[in-house]
């Protein structure tokens, strides 16, 4: 099983940025944490991350006939992309959205998602675990 | 470790209920995995439905000094019950949110939750395992 | 035909409540009329009242497999209870949505339903009669 | 009695348009059904269809003196026609506004009536039955 | 001076309608009244009601080149006729708009004018006397 | 007939400030054309102006008891000046609100009025000659 | 003079639940001091409380014919529960609204009751004195 | 092949309305080009103006199994107009909707379009050229 | 203890003012009271009334170093006096906010009050005892 | 003449996206079309695609003293892209809107544009005709 | 250069007032330094400041062709005060608008600032600073 | 001192777009004015310009630990890139946001910053001098 861990805006400061939102690990500790728990998973993890819209659409074209599934924290994009959006409904992916914080807890503007409608689901406020669960329910069984 | 399972109102018609929407499975099929999955992971599972919100709240109470923590899904009381949500702020016991659809992707009122800003996370959309992710996120390090 | 006849909250107070709104007759009388409109259309009726919320979620639940048809009148309910609108739509029984006043009359929060929309249909100001004109139309030929 | 039924905008268009949302019977069907039940109900029906809000208004001033009441399915004008809504309101006979599809089931549009605030009441969703209703309730006892 | 003077939706029922709020006068009474004034005013008034929002337009079309100003009392289509606003905009004559009943007491959708906007100005709440304000100030010396 | 004329913030300044609104005339020949107007009545006019909207509300209170009417112009207050318009409240003075310029024309908080439903009518947009047409009124036979 | 006092849900978690919204005052002891100054003031106090809406609805209909007055905080329900408004309105007993806190201060949602319009006043942040100050007003000669 | 192209209220009045906003062509000189430019694409086209919102209607039934599209201009009945919506809904005729000037340059209540949704596409901005190019997307292969 | 007692604007008129809202007691005989209940609870009251917000500020400011609290019917400035907020917070002596009428049961403008979010609580709808109930809560001990 | 044609984010992905909302059609397919077009039109065509909004304002103000035109589909930045709306605005090129699907039919975000008020028009809905019409547009007399 | 500089209400409280928000100077501090500003930038300075809205304006009308500009903090004003805007445009005085806290970052009623929109610009977020960037921008080249 | 001056999209085609709302100057003119400035106040200047915002937050990012702080135009961003905004907050370097025009008098979207809430203070509309003020503002004794 082969997937993509997208990281969006800002992520890629993490551990420097506003640590009592966001937790003390290191983006480097949580892309470790990330490919450790896809070992143990038996999947195989490709991260990307990018702090400019188009490239993250870009990286889920790409995507398209070449992996299983796209976890996906859009950060701020999260709130106005309807570009990312509108990618992840062109390639058809299972995708799954996620957040360190808990969104629905924050300003106001944060708690709505244009991304999430076309996500599998979304999965919010439990840290750099909201990547692991993530990749942890792309080995359950389906069901809904 | 010991957590109380909350089940809001219907959920005990699942299987029953909007299938296309819920899923196949019934709610004692549910139960059966959501309990299995606490063997797995040394959890003691206590799972309570009603369909009376202040009955919610009086498990909520009665669940001080007695669990570890509570996963609950609110289904429609998650858009309108403040009481629930003052139910969670009075007993300080760490929540989860969970819901079996993505809440993101159907009627508009669904969009939101009166009750997600009280509690640590929200997993959605993931059927029945966004439970047994829940559970999961319980026994996983703490971080943010 | 069996048809479940569900009063919501305060409707037991009628002929006591706000009478220049609703009118003279009792809430018995108005039971009274009610069965025997039933009797003169061949239906076999049963009536339930509460003002709990979530009993009346179980009592919907009950008629699954037991009843034809329900006419309810979720009174203050109408307007914030997502668990009811949840309710009728977890059964699949034709559901018909009956008010005493003229909703469209009155304070601006009483003109939004949120349980019609998983309604067969609405009936709003005729009184008493408004239950029986909904007995009726479950006895005429079903069109569109 | 003597009554008069209105037909809003496009209902001569009934069994041509959207049969989905407004059933397979004709528009002359229906009337044959509404005179065949007035005729049941010792009521004098009068039709009257027109497409031109202005027409209507003309209508119901005419019935001012000469009709004991008024079923109006004012269809698309129901939504913006303050000029109608006046018209109820100046000739003061009873009004009844019927609708062939729920309209709270519908486009966001359709769910707000602004002739209804001047009606006894509002019947939606029983398709051709909702005219029916309508003349039977003007043979009970009024009651509130 | 010519000066044509129309009367929107459901003023022909003057006198017949909600005497509370339009007040006692008939539609006649009050086009006499006009008319007298216009006497002494030295204008010459031709009046025009109809309930057909686009007869109105016609009648405004008609004015172009032939009349001096308009007095018009939309009535109704105040607050929605986007076209007897264009109809207005595309004549170029100076247009006053009148209203019986004072439109900042009353229902909230009726404190909106969509006209007034192309208007020279509003007068309102002084029942059949607004027209005559209106007349009067057709003879003002222009001045702003 | 003693009728008070009361002027607004900075209408002081007519004949200065922004003259394509407001117009060319000054503020003292707009009152000497009020005054004038009042002698062709037989209305005593008392003229009086102030930027400080709790001096306005002292005048009208004074005029209790003492003035048959008030014209008022209450300039910027007339958007958000609650206490101007319990202070016509207060002395149940009929009170006319006049404007100069057409304020349904303009920015979009000026077309609304928190003192207009406390008024008989306002007039609006026919510059100085609001003031006159306010004064005319109030020798008019009252009919409404 | 009977006075009923009601409790909404989680105020019987008071002392336990967020004690820098509510103080430190336990449940036991605010009921306590209510009775000791209902003594004071020769008013004989009943006091009911509980977590589910419809049963605090039951409470307020069998205080008809029993009670005085009822002194009621509705907690979270005062932000939704129409059907709670509607209960009041049904008695016809004077109802004072109290609150703990200050809920002007509060998240937004806090700041709107929905009950306050049925009652003869609200009385909001002076923590348990608020159910003090109710029961005084109802010892005052009544005056508005 | 057969077109209907429609003309809403005040387009008659083209080349004397506001030429700043529509262009200096008559109504007479824009038709020409049209009949021209559907002669040179072997489209027969019938004309029609009316300035009232219902015999549009009639007019859109009318084209019922006569036409094989239909070209509208709703003017200000765009904005509106759930009439039109409905009828061109009803005759299931592929429809577009032009316009003279760009609507989204305008006023606010101009961007909104109530017809837009029941028609192929809209085309707005290019003058007469707007229904030029209506007639011509008729021609061209279909393709989405 | 010291206490500063203000009434707001048209404050004065009481007695004068909508009887049927505010009362027949004098703006004279309240003071009475007030200063009555102020001698039967050891208050030294000095009371306060203007028209003009910025004294009203100016009071506030006075009271700095000198007044223990401030009681203030804000009235109309309740709605909209953000500087009367100011200066509330700027002197942080503990103030309470009081109401003749409840505001809640009134127009909608005054169910929103800007200045509740600073003060210590709001006391509306119990007449002039609204004012003797605040100052009865000063002597009770602090709680919250 | 000179024309760019800009395609914004996901259109490359066109053939592979929705297609029952875009089409069959290949995103090369597509270009081949405009192009062949442009061809029978003699208009020099560029065709120009990125999912980056910065590189299509890079491209903007290239075309700046290069083309006479510009065709631009702003796709998902229709909603959201004021800096492409400027940067629009900045090279004072004639720019035409286009849009395959019919905005107006789809989700609510989709029927705002904030490009289109800077552009000469728009054309909606006609697949890959959208494009075809713009370039048809170009070469007809400007008119208005 | 003469500049008027004008503190709104509560400003003359700095220093006192919620230091964590405004800082630690005193008012006195703060014109010192503005006015030692003014020396170095050979600029006389005059500076009032008052609590009454309209002594603002009467200001603003005293600085009619005696001032070269003027520096504002209308404080609290900022928000609601349309009488002081019409001041600022009544005189044409080229005036600046200054705040000492950043308002976009405090309560959502303080992010707007009615009066900004006649000035030439602000300056919000610098302390005291503020009003001497504001002295400092006078000096400038004019450029825009 | 090091200071980073960034200019957001469109900006480096200052002197080419919208004159009359951003001035003549041009781009390479507005830098050397702002490095002239840096010169005179002993701040070491680097300007940044880019019209993706990605490469802006980048720029952001590596000023971290290298400036001591940043001015920045966000230009159309200002209105809707929350990414940006967490761009200032991850870093943690004294911010100013700057805008040429005053934003406060142009299109409704241009008056709402989703970056200021983050920054130290904005100053909108004194032309290039927005940035010398800001750059001055650096060197000041903080205060607040």
């Amino acid at each position: 099983m082969n997937v993509l861990v997208i990281h969006g805006p800002n992520l890629n400061m993490l551990g420097i940025r506003e640590k009592s939102v966001y937790g003390e690990k290191s983006f480097e500790d949580i892309n470790d944490l990330i490919i450790e728990e896809g070992n143990k998973l038996h999947i195989n993890i490709e991260i990307y991350q990018s702090n400019i819209e188009g490239e993250i659409i870009n990286k889920i074209h790409e995507a398209y006939g070449n992996k299983d599934a796209i976890v996906i924290n859009p950060a701020a994009f999260t709130h106005y992309s309807y570009a990312i959006r509108d990618a992840i409904g062109s390639v058809n992916i299972p995708t799954i959205e996620v957040h360190l914080s808990n969104i629905h807890k924050r300003e106001e503007f944060r708690t709505k998602s244009v991304t999430a409608p076309v996500c599998i689901g979304q999965i919010s406020g439990f840290g750099y675990n909201s990547y692991l669960l993530a990749l942890r329910s792309l080995k359950m069984t389906k069901n809904s």
